[in-house]
């Protein structure tokens, strides 16, 4: 990038590196821009972005790449839209080596073609040293959402279920120990995973308004997140603690960096809120498909003025289950 | 930001800060994503996107802010399209002051409003002093383009004519001369602007399919334009240098600092390639136009194997306008 030697033929590079790797008739286009088939006249556009500045930018299960592909995907799905396009623009810190950035972008590439849905235009910008950290990618979403499909935080109901689709934590806990250095038998790998598939068959099992909420505990966690979700619904709920599961690894390192995994990010994991009638027949849905197989339900909606999220704990006792205080951990997507 | 105090109030300033600025019915439904209606059946959807690293933040004529409105808005308008949507990706470096995090928004969302395009959802994150610089905003914008509209690169034919729509250089020469500290008797201002209401008022005066070619000149100017759009093309061209317009400061400013206003960034010019029976109704179209009172006929298109851009000078002599050499002026937008 520094070598001095031809901006000109470096940027030629990284545009060749993005060509090649994501290959598809609207980035070849070569405008400014992307023309796109529009979705069919019964559907509603769904638009969602996310900046990924994770360090490390390589981490078990996954990296800053297939991380800027999933973020945003998932954040799609829990809209209850199919993805269709994303957009990439990458921050990239002069002197970061190409070898990497290729390695990044065929990783985004891969994790791009296993969802489906194609990377149509970009951008790149170069910073000087000092000025940025390696690479940052900001993508954006657009989704199609089929009529029917409404769920929103604010359409829990006093009396739903909460479900999850697996292990809480795995994400956060995989980048921690990276920055740690902390030594398990096996690395803690991440979950980042694109979730739309998992949605897909839970509105296959399911009437489309049966689903009241859907949402991905990333930053702040499932706590944050239920936390969240009681506010826009203006509700409370009640969390069984030992029905939430948790990688018996994620567990230990929590113990050892007195962490709590319910207020680490997860990048593959789903959190939906249904009708209890259909609690059942959901949970099913969820357990059929690779993503959903340690699918749990973990607790209901209940009447609540101060909108508390409340966990009872393996004891029989109750706690609050707050807000996380203070920062979430930095730059863990 | 790094009082130490709460990040999460300040999360939720900045969450606060962003939606007050922007408050749209999308922004304030409060989930991982926009719910939109959809183009209308006829019509096709484009999408581009645009990461924003400019410095100095503020600069005459605008800043960060309202850059990264215009500078989206552009890709979508000279793809024919009617820009719809916004989304907003901010990368913020810890310790920035959340005054001129203000100043920036209220511009970016004063742009957005006079643009008549929403910042519909958006993103925020943090990172170490640093390891960012201040502010990086990566815009992506989805529009609707109506049938007909095909301009693009490939459509220059031999025998059409060259536009400009005003003056060339003011952005990257309003930048440079902050960065040197060049004093003028008037700050040089940057032409930063959305360029939509333009294209509508070309295209009402003129058949759609006349006109063969739209661009924005940003990075690497008019020169760097012109050759893609050659080599796009697979013509030349021959461009009158003369009949194009620069700015007498921007001038003065370029022979100080051994510039040459065809290579500098412009952020609110429009480059029109259009058959030359349609030449006189484009101009007067443009210069209608607030924005397009300075247009000009700068030259042609014509047949070449090389695909070279040619310049006749003011004194009657050819030159080769060739791409730039080198890398572009560093974070110019």
């Amino acid at each position: 990038m520094n070598h001095g030697a031809g901006g000109r033929a470096t940027a030629q590079l990284v545009a060749e590196l993005f060509g090649r790797a994501f290959d598809n008739p609207w980035l070849a286009q070569g405008d400014d821009g992307a023309v796109l088939p529009a979705p069919t006249a019964d559907e509603q556009l769904v638009m969602a972005c996310d900046g990924h500045v994770v360090s490390p930018l390589f981490f078990p299960g996954g990296d800053i790449g297939s991380l800027a592909v999933h973020g945003t995907v998932n954040d799609l799905a829990v809209m209850g839209a199919r993805p269709l396009y994303l957009s990439a623009s990458f921050i990239l810190e002069e002197g970061y080596p190409l070898a990497d950035l290729k390695r990044i972008v065929d990783s985004m590439a891969a994790a791009s073609r296993a969802a489906g849905v194609p990377v149509v235009t970009g951008d790149t910008k170069v910073v000087e040293q000092g000025k940025g950290d390696g690479v940052f990618i900001t993508t954006t979403g657009v989704g199609a959402r089929p009529a029917g499909r409404i769920a929103s935080g604010a359409r829990a109901a006093a009396g739903d279920v909460v479900l999850v689709s697996g292990s809480m934590g795995d994400h956060g806990m995989a980048i921690l120990a990276v920055r740690e250095s902390l030594a398990f038998d096996s690395a803690i790998q991440s979950d980042s995973a694109a979730l739309h598939g998992l949605v897909d068959a839970l509105y296959q099992a399911l009437p489309a308004d049966a689903v009241h909420v859907l949402r991905d505990p990333t930053r702040g966690g499932l706590a944050t997140t239920l936390n969240e979700i009681a506010r826009q619904s203006g509700l409370g709920m009640r969390i069984d603690e030992a029905s939430i599961p948790v990688h018996p690894q994620v567990e230990a390192a929590c113990e050892l960096l007195g962490l709590d995994p319910l207020y680490l990010a997860n990048e593959g994991k789903l959190i939906v809120i249904c009708a209890a009638s259909h609690a059942d027949a959901a949970l099913a849905a969820l357990r059929d498909h690779p993503l959903g197989r340690q699918a749990a339900r973990i607790g209901e909606v209940i009447a609540d003025d101060h909108h508390f999220v409340q966990l009872r704990t393996p004891l029989g006792g109750m706690r609050m289950l707050d807000w996380l205080s203070g920062e979430p951990l930095p730059r863990i997507c």
